[in-house]
């Protein structure tokens, strides 16, 4: 069977959940090309030796251009801070390798262009991480939408709440500063919120939206006794208009006691509604207008059904429920299959670009007040 | 119109219960008799008259005897302690008058024969009050099965648990004593699980059943100082299987912390399931084995549609939820249109004694330790 | 005991709703003023007589003038169309009535501060019916914020989802007439928001909003064969700043196929996060970050314990779930009081001219298409 | 670091998953001895070899007996049909291998006792799979207990519900068979909720049970022209008394549509209450009488936050769910550490042994029709 050479460049929260993926994906998905974990890459020497063992990569190495110059290195897995997702996946692109890059794909709407552009001067396979479009009830919601099954998308409401920072104390980790992170809940939640929304419903034509920093300063990590400028936005709360006319609305905070990673939509149609809450990610709330009057009622569906449901048939017996970490695996199959089919996968590059382009937007429309197009 | 003059014998929490369906069901159902509230009774003066005053009786009356003889009542209302169920209303069956009697119908299956064998006599019409087959959704759940939705039931799983006994300084009220109860958790929680599992699935053949007293003895409600014994079951538990061999589970207690009313049936048939809880009354899930596969789930029905679900066109629009004495309502409502028609309503004293049956199997059965016919 | 009597303008849907709770007040609540319900009013004699009959008015009336000019008239509660809001609340607050009239208070900000400024000229009692305040989980929301439970409010989330305009072939009724009505969603279901998020927030600042009306003509109740524009809203939705600095959104849609009556608020704070839904009335969802650990998570408190909750002493047992209309019991219970003791009452006209201003300031934004001061 | 050679003898669906666990253990929990998957036994020499590469075991092999006299093998994992699990531990710890085997551990009470006495005898490690005491909401249910916050347990309801039987043209499997399986419902399902049960409760003193198979006769899987009995129960459900005298009801079925692995639990206490349902296994539900009174109601938790639940500091950030088979790493993870320390684990073959004595009751009640002490 063909394999294909994978260097993984980061090593944190990101780093553990892809380099699962890469594992897994072969003894439940048996893709097309089998991914061998080649070198993982950080700046720490110890740390990222340690990562090598403990997640299996056969080499360890501490130079970015280095790994992304290898001759035997066919993709390259970029999960760093978002201040060098840039840079380092267009060296790689240049370098002819396929890029799959954590999101946000980056931290402005340039960044994201000169990325764009690279793959598609370079004319090497890219996708951004969306993970979620693979959760198989979002990926069995979309199929329903062009299904026709909700009819026309009129609502969209989308909401990312967390609640991580509602202790003052909580230090000012590199999350929530602007030159490492770019923004704060706009990228890191927003952008999945928007992925969603552009997933399951279209382009968004225009915003309005609103941005705030609760918590104007914060302990340093290093050194709780000093404190330093919080300088992105703690929440962020937007109107959106589709270019289909569908109204839509994304927020996402840091400051919602209870709400541990409630990435939740809803979707109303002229035919019926779909909610998706990631807390129960197994599950999907459908109500169709098409059911016998009396029957009428959200269904809970179990998302877990080897004949009916997607990916899960490659897990395990209906009932049997997923965890978090399998929406990166689903994402590695998909886009094995596309490297080694010749074909495209969404979300792209250009997806990215285009998230981009709406979180810019919402920021200017902060700034002046008024609706924005994208 | 036709009016019917009412009697109502007690007036505690079921007498407001009643009370206010005589009240609620002309201006929301205008039946076909009207019934007017004549008479409230009770042992003390002064009580009874308070109780007439603010429930809406026209007269106050301390002897039930009289009521029952009275030329100008037509039915006569039993909400009394369970120790003058059988009295009063064979009393007033002889006397001619409609009976409608408040669960359970009886101490034994004696006091209910006799109570059975007087309205037959007497040809009068006659109800036992399990108000619970007129919560729109089980009479829902009724329609359903009745149209074969969920196929040939094999399972019943019926509970009701509540908590109030929990404490164990709470008074030995008469609810807890069996000369006046004559059972506990058995004849209250237990004959509603019945009549429940009765109406949807068919009759109760044989049964294995446990009983449990946890309490041995409380305070007395008029002197806290002093203790008495609790003489009645704490919590029961029985296996059933039905006529159709279909297998049940009957269960009800009064120590389940945070089951404030919880009387939740599941039900499990060769096409589909149904599951009802009283905390969530306007409520049915059903699941449907013809839904197509994607989309199984069970479906939370709001069954507040008034061009599709039981009685509550008359109520208000859909999802503006009714609540708990509104099975009261219901239940008086098709009483006076079956006097009115002359036609039989149910649950009828047959009913009540059938039910009476099951529940004195199970104390059999919790006595010899073996299965127990009905 | 003191009575007031009553004159009810109007017998509709609220009609029906209001009258129910002067029938229901005195036997559950006992109030300290028992309403007397001396006479309805409504165009069409035959119906309106009809209407007296069926939810127990002493007289007929078709003439609103002569009504709030009678002597025997306390109190005249108007639950007319939207259009006759203002002439009747006036006219009954310069006969020195005390006034008691439906949401929304009025078809405009100069409406609502003409009725207003009558009230106050009068110094008459007067109350605008946003009655979920009083739905026992909303009074218990608002007890545990003024308690300091949930911290200082950061979000508030508001939507009102129904469904029953997603067929197009639905009529074109007098709420979808801009002359009648005023507004569509925005009137009346954004009004409730509004009312929730004043109550348990506080002012709103400032909004950005848009509206949508999907279906642009709709074919007339009278003759489906011809059709009428629809001259309201369908939809609108709100980004909202409240005094505080507080984020927030509110929208309502008649679009959402599956949400029936779909009132729902969140509420994140900095000790705590409190949900509730009118679907599931009975609920209210508490987090509280001062529970310990391992044991944070949502509570669903089912709001039936006599011994802590609002209002529910007066009704059924604990988990003895109540009913939509119980909402106008108890505001009319506290109306009556206020009155009895001369005490104000919430929510005032004051309240129903501020919640007016939102709902313009909502209407303004969404034509500017920029933030816009309430 | 130390490590231990494992052999599986095995490869169906449980052999994916304790493969899963193996791959797993050492990059999520670092054990003390690191499992190196030396061997894969299976009857077909083709089909082993293929799950050998899939499931990433370094060899493969035909003959279990030969498998398990290795000298480089420590730890024997027997994942086969029940039929052959006695003879391959019993083999296994004959020659001083520690021993791990799938539930339910024996075909009969004397197979559970001769591999007690021969793990007893060789003094090797020994432990049964009963995977789900390990879903970190069931772990932190014990913990819960353990501090008394449910105080006495007067109440266990244990059902296990699956609904793959109900199409009468689903094959007879092996698990069908008598022979194969020992038992239907009662080993499969009925022990899982029986090691619940224990866990959590205590020990079962005795049982009512009743048994059923509802479809007699299905056809064969190699021939579906011709039809074999089915002979074992397809559903079952008994009344348990434990020790403590705690009531107790446990049942299974394949028969519930709907349910596809609804393994639910709810335990009642003198202090509160907790319900567990395996559909959504990253959540508790938890009810505590110490909660103020207004507060009170059931806690929805979500148990992923790595400063106060079991386990899930090694998976991912809060909110972010796990599936079904980190229930089988946490087992594997305690079995390595249990076997590095020398300390011994639960559920051991006592265990497996006394759950077998509760399943032999249940069989025996349903045949004498009467309470049997286990």
């Amino acid at each position: 069977m063909a394999s294909i050479n994978v260097a993984l460049i980061g090593y944190a929260f990101m780093g553990r959940a892809h380099s699962n993926a890469y594992r897994q994906v072969t003894p439940f998905f048996s893709p097309s090309l089998t991914p061998r974990m080649k070198v993982i890459c950080g700046r720490n020497r110890a740390n990222v030796e340690q990562a090598a063992r403990q997640l299996g990569w056969e080499e360890a190495a501490t130079d970015w251009r280095d790994v992304v110059a290898r001759k035997d290195v066919d993709l390259v897995d970029v999960v760093t801070g978002g201040d060098t997702h840039a840079e380092i996946s267009i060296a790689a692109a240049q370098a002819g390798k396929a890029v799959f890059c954590e999101k946000p794909l980056a931290r402005s709407v340039e960044e994201a262009d000169a990325m764009l552009a690279a793959v598609k001067k370079a004319g090497v396979a890219n996708m951004v991480c969306h993970n979620y479009r693979r959760a198989p009830a979002v990926t069995l919601a979309k199929r329903l939408i062009d299904e026709g099954r909700v009819g026309h998308i009129r609502h969209f409401r989308g909401t990312y709440l967390q609640e991580w920072l509602v202790d003052p104390n909580f230090p000012r980790v590199w999350r929530l500063d602007r030159e490492k992170a770019g923004t704060g809940t706009l990228g890191d939640l927003g952008s999945h919120v928007i992925d969603l929304a552009r997933f399951l419903v279209g382009e968004i034509a225009e915003v309005s939206g609103t941005v705030e920093t609760f918590t104007k300063e914060r302990p340093l990590p290093e050194d709780p006794t000093r404190k330093a400028p919080v300088t992105v936005d703690d929440a962020f709360a937007a109107l959106v208009r589709f270019t289909t006319g569908a109204m839509g609305s994304i927020e996402a905070t840091r400051y919602a006691p209870g709400r541990k990673n409630h990435n939740r939509f809803e979707i109303n149609g002229s035919e019926g509604s779909l909610g998706f809450n990631l807390e129960r990610m197994n599950e999907l709330e459908v109500y169709f207008r098409s059911d016998s009057g009396p029957e009428r009622g959200f269904h809970t569906i179990l998302v877990t059904d080897r004949d009916h449901h997607p990916y899960v048939k490659n897990w395990w017996p209906p009932g049997h429920i997923i965890g978090y970490e399998h929406t990166f695996t689903h994402t590695v199959y998909d886009l094995l299959e596309s490297i080694a089919k010749g074909t495209p996968v969404a979300p792209s590059f250009e997806d990215g670009a285009r998230n981009q382009r709406v979180i810019d937007a919402i920021a200017r429309s902060a700034q002046s007040r008024a609706w924005t197009r994208v």
